[in-house]
């Protein structure tokens, strides 16, 4: 169990081996230590800080993110349309700093387990700092390029993020198993449209293309109304199944 | 593992303990219970039929729904904006046919639990059913109403799908561990107004309510396009954090 | 001005010069004539209609369209993305059976001017009908086909829906105003991309591509909420304008 | 007619009465003066500037906004919806800097006309001088409290931006003519539900209330995709018919 500190506005710090400083004073290392989610401490300035037990969101909030990473509502979606559960076999590609590896993992529990593939050494070794720190030991982290294939077998779900998801469906067909779910996250819609072509090919059933837009609503004292400002895209979601 | 029959329309079909008859010829049962994923079938008058895994999706498509059931765009962004994964504690209520209880229950696997509530006893016992049939041994069917009180505590998450979720956020409060959430969906945006006060008085955090819109694109030859017809709606989801 | 009556409810009906004849029992054609909007008159089983002076919405609403028109929202993106308003010039191509034309025509008025082109006779035909039975008459419908040459020239607008809008942007640069604008409507994205990249070839500047979504809010007692379908897709626009 | 000029990278500067002093260097007022749309200017520094036609939108976006106004697609959706065009009598309530009143007395023309209510002298100033500035002289600016009454009678449209448009409801239904349409913008739902509330009260017809989204598409050499960010609200619009 991983613990994370709280400010009164909802601000939140990772807790590491020293003394926590804020701009609102800071709490010794020991009483951070020896603390408990639901406890309340207080910084020598006297502000009250809440240990909250760490869950994913907050870790990946705040973990190191060198490269630009999956968004939780596309996450959702992946998970929700793949049936993804404890106890699955998946294989990604690429790792970049390991946001959906960490979700991924989480997700599958130790009976289940993901195999990561990146092409980049420094980005493999942020993602393994990341893994660790979030302890998860369901994970192996592959310094590979995806193209030249994919050591594993008779796995539930290969999720690609990388540029050019095509050139991996081959690949993906042999490593899943039979009903298996081939998942990729493109930006464009041309990549949509080359991937689509290349499923059908390799004849992948229930192949389908998404885009979630997610908005937030404020509710205020003034009225209730969706905010000014939102997401208008990140990438679509292409899905396809091995028959 | 639960099989599943797909016709050459990508048309679904659940497997009894009988021969299976459909509008393309029949498959006589001995055949389907000797068949494994991968394996493509004849019916009497020549047409395919391929056998796949079920994974979830397939089975709460094709199970018993008497009463509306939350779409997977749904259950996926409870799924990421929760952080959930294998081995947590859920409680659900209402339970309703069980589409929920059975994602949740899926997802955090043998060393998580779901105990779900239903005030009706017509829909407990769909659920029942349900859920055995998807053979699901991590969840508990409690035919009570969920506000007389929780019997659980130090869960992940309290998800509420019922018309009046803010009678239920005290109990929740109390179900919850230190850092769990509470989720609910609720089609009205007054439903939002009136959560949101109580969860703000109940002292939580991280309170949040979003829409999610997912929006189909068609590849076609003729062109790429978003489909012509979309869900405009099915819910809002409003989240708080237990600090 | 047109009448039209609209029974209690909602549902809408335009004049002809015969006797009204609907479920609800008829309405003599001497009593309509001599209405007024804002009258009441009763059918023979006394069931009563209003009269409404039609307004161009009604009028589309209830015409001959033997093809498929572009909805108000999208006409509306137009107007006010394009600076639409009385006195100026438009030329539009294809016709179909109006809508579009009609619309255009009521918005620049009598000191205005709608050249409409049309490949095919039948819908020529049909929009002429249509056009003249709403009273214009600053509308010129050319049975032409528009990447034969526009015959105009100085326009504020060149409006093209027809599937290779591409084809005519020559065309219409030649017929446009200095600071007049090219805007398309076309469906696929496919498109888009082609008609963008010819715009940028011809200079065109202000290019632009959106696309519109208007989803509608049930107001009803149980509570507020967006309506459950909505259309999800019409087509994109793109707008160019000539410097 | 309004002459704007544009620079290389589609920037956009309003003409003075004195020399035009940009980052790219100084062009004469005599120049300017003598020059017609379609020409091509030169700045001392040999950079060129476009002549051009001022249309309504680049006046908008560059005339005095001392506050917030509404954006071209929900007045694009206003003029859709209540069939807005050329002649027609319209009613605006509250002026602010005079936006809508401009882009609605640009569309009614010489043959029809827009009066606008504004409670505060200082925005009815800034208003008249943005009016005027664009050479309308079918506009009356009314520096009234719009709930006080309106002097007007048989108007086509009635249309509210202030924050309680249902105090005006029983106003605007005895200006209207018969057909005539109350149009509101409100950025809240409660709004929204009040105001729904108050046209069912007063036997509006053809209620409803919707929400406008447009989004932008990126047509780039990489690939086409949605912009990355959007604007997810502005306000609903709500509509109501005499009958
Ligand atoms: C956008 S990042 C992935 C981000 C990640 N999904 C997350 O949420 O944190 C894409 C990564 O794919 C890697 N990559 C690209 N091509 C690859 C290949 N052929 N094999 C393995 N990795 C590859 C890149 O180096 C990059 O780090
Ligand atoms: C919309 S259904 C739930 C559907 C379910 N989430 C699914 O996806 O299949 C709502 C259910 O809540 C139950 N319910 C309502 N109030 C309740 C209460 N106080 N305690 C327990 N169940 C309740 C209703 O009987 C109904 O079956
Ligand atoms: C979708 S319809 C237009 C509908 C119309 N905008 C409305 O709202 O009613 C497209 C029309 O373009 C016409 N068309 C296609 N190519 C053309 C061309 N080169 N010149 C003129 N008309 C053309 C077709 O015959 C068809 O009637
Ligand atoms: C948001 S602004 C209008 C902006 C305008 N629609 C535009 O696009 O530029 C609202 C204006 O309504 C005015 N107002 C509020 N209540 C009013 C009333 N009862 N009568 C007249 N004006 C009023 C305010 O002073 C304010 O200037």
């Amino acid at each position: 169990m991983m613990k994370i500190l709280m400010n009164d506005k909802g601000k939140k710090f990772l807790i590491g081996t020293e003394d926590l400083h804020t701009e609102q004073g800071y709490i010794k290392q020991e009483e951070i230590a020896s603390s408990s989610p639901g406890d309340v401490l207080k910084t020598h300035m006297g502000r009250e800080f809440h240990v909250l037990e760490a869950n994913i969101n907050d870790y990946i909030q705040l973990m190191d993110r060198r490269c630009s990473i999956i968004l939780p509502k596309d996450l959702g979606i992946i998970t929700a349309y793949t049936g993804l559960g404890s106890g699955q076999q998946i294989v990604e590609a690429g790792t970049g700093a390991g946001a959906a590896t960490i979700f991924l993992g989480n997700l599958v529990g130790e009976n289940g387990h993901v195999f990561s593939y990146e092409l980049r050494e420094d980005f493999s070794q942020i993602a393994e700092k990341n893994v660790k720190g979030f302890g998860l030991e369901n994970v192996t982290l592959k310094c590979q390029d995806v193209v030249e294939g994919i050591d594993e077998e008779n796995v539930d779900l290969v999720f690609l993020d990388l540029p050019k998801p095509w050139e991996v469906v081959e690949q993906a067909r042999d490593a899943l198993k039979s009903g298996g779910y081939l998942a990729a996250y493109t930006p464009y819609i041309d990549q949509v449209k080359l991937l689509t072509r290349i499923l059908k090919k390799r004849k992948f059933s229930d192949i389908k293309s998404v885009e979630c837009l997610v908005r937030e609503i404020e509710v205020k004292d003034k009225g209730v109304r969706p905010k000014t400002r939102m997401t208008g895209h990140t990438a679509y979601l292409t899905f396809g199944r091995k028959v």
